[in-house]
Protein backbone atom coordinates (compact mmCIF):
# COMPACT_ATOMS: atom_id res chain seq x y z
CA UNK A 1 0.00 0.00 0.00
CA UNK A 2 2.98 2.82 -0.12
CA UNK A 3 3.68 1.91 -3.64
CA UNK A 4 1.40 5.07 -5.10
CA UNK A 5 1.36 2.91 -8.70
CA UNK A 6 -0.50 0.61 -7.53
CA UNK A 7 -3.74 2.32 -6.87
CA UNK A 8 -3.90 2.57 -10.72
CA UNK A 9 -3.94 -0.62 -11.40
CA UNK A 10 -7.21 -1.40 -12.94
CA UNK A 11 -8.88 -3.79 -10.12
CA UNK A 12 -8.01 -1.47 -7.48
CA UNK A 13 -11.49 -0.59 -5.43
CA UNK A 14 -12.70 -0.07 -1.90
CA UNK A 15 -13.04 -4.07 -0.88
CA UNK A 16 -12.92 -4.29 2.88
CA UNK A 17 -12.46 -7.24 4.47
CA UNK A 18 -15.26 -7.86 7.37
CA UNK A 19 -12.92 -7.19 10.06
CA UNK A 20 -11.81 -3.92 8.42
CA UNK A 21 -15.63 -3.18 8.36
CA UNK A 22 -15.68 -3.69 11.87
CA UNK A 23 -12.58 -2.18 13.15
CA UNK A 24 -11.91 0.68 10.82
CA UNK A 25 -15.50 1.87 10.51
CA UNK A 26 -18.39 0.54 12.67
CA UNK A 27 -16.46 1.01 16.10
CA UNK A 28 -15.05 4.36 15.33
CA UNK A 29 -18.57 5.47 14.13
CA UNK A 30 -19.89 3.73 17.10
CA UNK A 31 -17.69 5.64 19.96
CA UNK A 32 -17.94 8.69 18.30
CA UNK A 33 -14.95 8.43 16.54
CA UNK A 34 -16.21 9.38 13.23
CA UNK A 35 -12.95 10.22 10.89
CA UNK A 36 -12.62 10.78 7.30
CA UNK A 37 -12.48 7.17 6.61
CA UNK A 38 -16.15 6.55 8.39
CA UNK A 39 -17.50 9.71 7.12
CA UNK A 40 -17.30 8.08 3.53
CA UNK A 41 -20.18 5.79 4.37
CA UNK A 42 -23.70 7.38 4.37
CA UNK A 43 -26.16 7.20 7.21
CA UNK A 44 -29.38 6.36 6.24
CA UNK A 45 -32.40 4.31 7.87
CA UNK A 46 -32.34 1.41 5.43
CA UNK A 47 -35.96 0.51 5.99
CA UNK A 48 -37.13 4.38 4.82
CA UNK A 49 -36.48 3.19 1.17
CA UNK A 50 -36.52 0.34 -1.39
CA UNK A 51 -33.40 -1.62 -1.88
CA UNK A 52 -33.39 -0.58 -5.85
CA UNK A 53 -33.04 3.08 -4.02
CA UNK A 54 -29.99 2.81 -1.77
CA UNK A 55 -27.08 2.70 -4.80
CA UNK A 56 -27.76 6.57 -5.08
CA UNK A 57 -26.81 7.37 -1.91
CA UNK A 58 -23.27 5.44 -1.48
CA UNK A 59 -20.29 7.52 -2.75
CA UNK A 60 -17.50 5.13 -2.65
CA UNK A 61 -17.30 3.31 -6.34
CA UNK A 62 -17.33 -0.45 -5.21
CA UNK A 63 -16.96 -4.10 -7.03
CA UNK A 64 -19.86 -5.36 -9.14
CA UNK A 65 -23.07 -4.66 -7.14
CA UNK A 66 -21.95 -3.48 -3.87
CA UNK A 67 -22.67 -1.00 -1.53
CA UNK A 68 -21.81 0.14 2.37
CA UNK A 69 -23.83 2.28 4.22
CA UNK A 70 -24.09 2.53 7.81
CA UNK A 71 -27.83 2.26 9.89
CA UNK A 72 -29.27 2.91 12.85
CA UNK A 73 -31.13 0.39 14.33
CA UNK A 74 -33.26 2.25 16.22
CA UNK A 75 -35.78 1.55 19.28
CA UNK A 76 -39.03 2.32 17.03
CA UNK A 77 -37.63 -1.04 15.06
CA UNK A 78 -37.63 -2.67 17.80
CA UNK A 79 -40.25 -5.35 18.26
CA UNK A 80 -40.13 -7.92 21.35
CA UNK A 81 -36.69 -9.21 20.71
CA UNK A 82 -36.84 -9.28 17.16
CA UNK A 83 -36.40 -6.04 14.76
CA UNK A 84 -38.91 -4.79 12.14
CA UNK A 85 -36.84 -4.73 8.84
CA UNK A 86 -40.19 -3.76 6.84
CA UNK A 87 -39.97 -1.02 4.08
CA UNK A 88 -43.31 0.46 2.61
CA UNK A 89 -43.34 -2.42 -0.21
CA UNK A 90 -41.49 -5.39 1.72
CA UNK A 91 -39.27 -6.42 4.00
CA UNK A 92 -35.91 -7.64 4.66
CA UNK A 93 -36.13 -11.09 6.35
CA UNK A 94 -33.18 -12.89 7.99
CA UNK A 95 -31.48 -15.94 6.23
CA UNK A 96 -29.21 -18.45 7.42
CA UNK A 97 -27.69 -18.05 10.79
CA UNK A 98 -25.14 -15.28 12.31
CA UNK A 99 -21.84 -15.59 11.80
CA UNK A 100 -18.51 -14.52 14.06
CA UNK A 101 -15.96 -11.78 12.99
CA UNK A 102 -12.67 -13.11 14.63
CA UNK A 103 -9.33 -10.89 15.02
CA UNK A 104 -6.37 -11.78 16.49
CA UNK A 105 -8.40 -15.32 18.02
CA UNK A 106 -11.16 -12.92 19.48
CA UNK A 107 -14.87 -12.62 18.26
CA UNK A 108 -15.25 -8.85 17.67
CA UNK A 109 -18.46 -8.58 15.12
CA UNK A 110 -20.97 -10.97 14.12
CA UNK A 111 -23.24 -10.57 10.70
CA UNK A 112 -26.47 -11.53 9.58
CA UNK A 113 -27.86 -12.08 6.01
CA UNK A 114 -31.08 -11.33 5.40
CA UNK A 115 -33.16 -11.19 2.30
CA UNK A 116 -35.61 -8.63 0.20
CA UNK A 117 -39.23 -9.73 0.11
CA UNK A 118 -41.54 -8.14 -1.75
CA UNK A 119 -44.80 -8.30 0.31
CA UNK A 120 -45.72 -8.39 4.11
CA UNK A 121 -44.27 -11.04 6.33
CA UNK A 122 -44.89 -13.89 7.05
CA UNK A 123 -45.97 -13.95 2.93
CA UNK A 124 -44.05 -12.16 0.36
CA UNK A 125 -42.22 -12.89 -2.24
CA UNK A 126 -38.28 -13.26 -2.34
CA UNK A 127 -35.85 -10.57 -4.59
CA UNK A 128 -32.30 -10.94 -5.08
CA UNK A 129 -31.14 -7.84 -3.16
CA UNK A 130 -29.27 -8.91 0.15
CA UNK A 131 -28.22 -6.99 3.10
CA UNK A 132 -25.08 -8.49 5.35
CA UNK A 133 -25.68 -6.39 8.55
CA UNK A 134 -23.09 -6.25 10.15
CA UNK A 135 -22.64 -5.37 14.23
CA UNK A 136 -20.03 -4.91 17.06
CA UNK A 137 -20.37 -8.04 19.71
CA UNK A 138 -22.39 -7.37 22.84
CA UNK A 139 -19.56 -6.63 24.78
CA UNK A 140 -18.45 -4.05 23.00
CA UNK A 141 -22.28 -2.32 22.69
CA UNK A 142 -22.90 -2.72 26.65
CA UNK A 143 -20.44 0.71 26.96
CA UNK A 144 -22.18 1.91 23.70
CA UNK A 145 -25.87 1.79 23.66
CA UNK A 146 -26.11 3.43 20.01
CA UNK A 147 -25.66 0.69 17.48
CA UNK A 148 -24.79 0.82 13.93
CA UNK A 149 -25.03 -1.86 11.40
CA UNK A 150 -24.44 -2.22 7.35
CA UNK B 1 -11.88 6.87 -8.64
CA UNK B 2 -10.40 10.59 -9.76
CA UNK B 3 -10.52 11.26 -5.68
CA UNK B 4 -7.27 10.37 -4.62
CA UNK B 5 -8.26 10.59 -1.03
CA UNK B 6 -10.20 7.26 -1.93
CA UNK B 7 -7.29 5.05 -2.45
CA UNK B 8 -6.20 5.92 1.36
CA UNK B 9 -9.19 4.51 2.83
CA UNK B 10 -8.70 0.97 4.93
CA UNK B 11 -10.17 -1.30 2.34
CA UNK B 12 -9.25 0.02 -0.89
CA UNK B 13 -6.97 -2.39 -2.70
CA UNK B 14 -6.62 -5.12 -5.79
CA UNK B 15 -9.81 -6.39 -6.14
CA UNK B 16 -10.37 -6.90 -9.71
CA UNK B 17 -13.97 -8.47 -11.55
CA UNK B 18 -13.52 -11.05 -13.68
CA UNK B 19 -14.36 -8.53 -16.53
CA UNK B 20 -11.29 -6.75 -15.75
CA UNK B 21 -9.00 -9.80 -15.60
CA UNK B 22 -9.92 -10.95 -18.65
CA UNK B 23 -10.16 -6.98 -20.62
CA UNK B 24 -7.40 -5.55 -18.41
CA UNK B 25 -4.94 -8.39 -17.73
CA UNK B 26 -5.31 -11.75 -19.51
CA UNK B 27 -5.98 -10.15 -23.34
CA UNK B 28 -2.95 -7.73 -22.90
CA UNK B 29 -0.80 -10.37 -21.70
CA UNK B 30 -1.67 -12.83 -24.52
CA UNK B 31 -1.57 -10.40 -27.58
CA UNK B 32 2.03 -9.35 -26.41
CA UNK B 33 0.14 -5.72 -25.53
CA UNK B 34 1.83 -6.37 -22.19
CA UNK B 35 1.89 -3.21 -20.11
CA UNK B 36 2.55 -1.68 -16.33
CA UNK B 37 -0.11 -3.12 -15.25
CA UNK B 38 -0.12 -6.33 -16.44
CA UNK B 39 3.88 -6.78 -15.30
CA UNK B 40 2.76 -6.24 -12.08
CA UNK B 41 1.23 -9.80 -11.98
CA UNK B 42 4.02 -12.67 -12.09
CA UNK B 43 4.34 -15.33 -14.19
CA UNK B 44 4.32 -18.90 -13.30
CA UNK B 45 4.15 -21.91 -13.59
CA UNK B 46 1.51 -23.20 -11.30
CA UNK B 47 2.24 -26.44 -11.46
CA UNK B 48 6.26 -26.31 -10.66
CA UNK B 49 4.90 -25.26 -6.95
CA UNK B 50 2.85 -26.38 -4.69
CA UNK B 51 0.12 -24.27 -3.38
CA UNK B 52 1.47 -23.11 0.14
CA UNK B 53 4.74 -21.63 -1.60
CA UNK B 54 2.76 -19.24 -4.37
CA UNK B 55 2.06 -16.66 -2.30
CA UNK B 56 5.81 -15.28 -2.03
CA UNK B 57 4.94 -15.10 -6.07
CA UNK B 58 3.02 -12.50 -5.45
CA UNK B 59 3.67 -8.78 -5.68
CA UNK B 60 0.54 -7.09 -5.06
CA UNK B 61 -1.33 -6.98 -1.66
CA UNK B 62 -5.30 -8.20 -1.70
CA UNK B 63 -7.61 -9.14 0.35
CA UNK B 64 -7.72 -11.63 2.71
CA UNK B 65 -5.89 -15.12 1.24
CA UNK B 66 -6.05 -14.12 -2.93
CA UNK B 67 -3.40 -14.05 -5.11
CA UNK B 68 -2.74 -13.22 -8.87
CA UNK B 69 -0.61 -15.41 -11.42
CA UNK B 70 -0.62 -15.65 -15.21
CA UNK B 71 0.50 -19.14 -15.95
CA UNK B 72 1.14 -20.49 -19.52
CA UNK B 73 -0.82 -23.79 -20.06
CA UNK B 74 2.04 -25.16 -22.31
CA UNK B 75 1.90 -27.97 -24.49
CA UNK B 76 3.05 -30.27 -22.19
CA UNK B 77 0.62 -29.97 -20.17
CA UNK B 78 -1.83 -31.37 -22.41
CA UNK B 79 -2.73 -35.46 -22.33
CA UNK B 80 -5.43 -35.57 -25.14
CA UNK B 81 -8.40 -32.96 -24.54
CA UNK B 82 -7.45 -32.71 -20.82
CA UNK B 83 -5.20 -31.39 -19.03
CA UNK B 84 -2.64 -32.51 -16.56
CA UNK B 85 -1.85 -30.46 -13.77
CA UNK B 86 0.06 -32.18 -11.52
CA UNK B 87 2.67 -30.99 -9.00
CA UNK B 88 5.32 -32.58 -7.08
CA UNK B 89 2.93 -33.69 -3.76
CA UNK B 90 -0.30 -33.43 -5.96
CA UNK B 91 -2.31 -32.12 -8.50
CA UNK B 92 -5.32 -29.15 -9.20
CA UNK B 93 -8.85 -31.17 -10.26
CA UNK B 94 -11.33 -29.36 -11.83
CA UNK B 95 -14.37 -28.72 -9.81
CA UNK B 96 -17.81 -27.95 -10.94
CA UNK B 97 -18.48 -26.29 -14.27
CA UNK B 98 -16.97 -23.86 -16.57
CA UNK B 99 -18.67 -20.13 -16.04
CA UNK B 100 -18.45 -17.92 -19.04
CA UNK B 101 -18.34 -14.26 -18.82
CA UNK B 102 -19.57 -11.83 -19.75
CA UNK B 103 -19.10 -8.36 -21.08
CA UNK B 104 -22.15 -5.66 -23.03
CA UNK B 105 -24.10 -9.62 -23.71
CA UNK B 106 -21.11 -11.26 -24.87
CA UNK B 107 -18.97 -13.82 -23.88
CA UNK B 108 -15.34 -12.66 -23.08
CA UNK B 109 -14.24 -15.62 -21.32
CA UNK B 110 -14.52 -18.57 -18.77
CA UNK B 111 -13.38 -19.26 -15.51
CA UNK B 112 -12.53 -22.57 -14.14
CA UNK B 113 -12.25 -23.56 -10.29
CA UNK B 114 -9.94 -26.22 -9.32
CA UNK B 115 -9.30 -27.49 -5.82
CA UNK B 116 -5.72 -28.77 -4.89
CA UNK B 117 -5.71 -32.22 -4.13
CA UNK B 118 -2.72 -34.34 -2.07
CA UNK B 119 -1.08 -37.40 -3.65
CA UNK B 120 -2.08 -38.91 -7.02
CA UNK B 121 -5.17 -38.68 -9.26
CA UNK B 122 -7.82 -40.62 -9.05
CA UNK B 123 -6.82 -40.98 -5.93
CA UNK B 124 -6.03 -37.80 -3.49
CA UNK B 125 -7.16 -36.23 -0.77
CA UNK B 126 -8.83 -32.53 -1.10
CA UNK B 127 -7.60 -29.37 0.78
CA UNK B 128 -8.62 -25.91 1.21
CA UNK B 129 -6.51 -24.30 -1.76
CA UNK B 130 -8.37 -23.44 -4.68
CA UNK B 131 -7.64 -21.83 -7.97
CA UNK B 132 -10.10 -19.73 -10.24
CA UNK B 133 -8.51 -20.11 -13.84
CA UNK B 134 -9.35 -17.72 -16.46
CA UNK B 135 -9.03 -18.27 -20.16
CA UNK B 136 -10.03 -15.92 -23.02
CA UNK B 137 -13.10 -17.88 -25.47
CA UNK B 138 -11.84 -19.87 -27.96
CA UNK B 139 -12.29 -16.92 -31.08
CA UNK B 140 -9.84 -14.94 -29.13
CA UNK B 141 -7.58 -17.60 -28.70
CA UNK B 142 -7.64 -18.78 -32.48
CA UNK B 143 -5.63 -15.69 -33.46
CA UNK B 144 -3.30 -16.08 -30.37
CA UNK B 145 -2.34 -19.63 -29.64
CA UNK B 146 -0.14 -18.45 -26.44
CA UNK B 147 -2.57 -19.21 -24.04
CA UNK B 148 -2.49 -17.91 -20.50
CA UNK B 149 -4.48 -18.00 -17.00
CA UNK B 150 -5.03 -17.36 -13.85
Amino acid sequence: MDDPDLHSLPGFRFSPTDEELIDDYLKPKITGNDNKNTRRLPVIDICKYEPWDLPSFARIPTKDKEWYYFTEQSLRHKKGNSKNRSTEKGFWKPTGTDRKIMSGGKVIGMKKTLVYHLGRSPKGEGTKYVIHEYRTTKEFDGKHPGQVGF
